[in-house]
């Protein structure tokens, strides 16, 4: 039989809204998501994980707790664990994010900008 | 201080030779290589882990035990643990891989096709 493969423009064009990362497919307890990101996140960190970010469009600036790294399409940066960061979105980005499963985007610091779990397009 | 990015393209213009991934990136105790590919590989088996193929340029065809996958550029495919495959490259592939730390390229098959580690471009 014929398999499919991920497509991630495909599944990009599935959705329009920023800051809600949807898991497209699974690396043994890792999860692969895409993201469109728009403007500037909040501060946040994850205490028991890096998170790898991979910009497939735009311009992504990473403000990290003592500089920042700007990645464009083709570029990729892991964060580290336990270090504050804020993603700012300089226009639409499109993004891919490889961590463990169950990692929330918001990370330690919660609030109004955490995004519900969505595996609807794996 | 400002932090750089990993270039991928960067990093797949240091080296030429296929078949010999090249460590970039560590998420966790994960790694991120890239890996060129040309003509056909051989049939193995990784009995411990997924491992992530992301296609970057080319045409890449993963047969596996019961059907096979074509990826093109921006798609991406996990082959199962313990699914036995070939990645097969129409021409030159260049693409990304994602494993556990210290996955062998030939996995349980061994054999003259097995790369050396080499993280010098991580």
């Amino acid at each position: 039989m014929d398999y499919l493969p991920v497509d991630l423009a495909q599944k990009l064009s599935q959705f329009a809204e920023p800051w809600a990362p949807k898991v497209i497919a699974r690396l043994n307890d890792y999860e692969i998501k895409v993201v469109r990101l728009d403007g500037e996140f909040v501060w946040h960190t994850h205490d028991d994980t890096d998170e790898l970010f991979l910009v497939l469009h735009g311009r992504l600036t990473i403000k990290l707790a003592d500089g920042e790294v700007t990645l464009r399409a083709g570029q990729l940066f892991v964060v580290p664990r336990g270090v504050q960061h804020c993603p700012v979105a300089d226009g639409e980005v499109q993004a891919v994010l490889i961590e463990p499963r169950g990692v929330v985007n918001t990370g330690s610091a919660g609030g109004p900008r955490t995004a519900g779990y969505d595996d609807s397009l794996a």
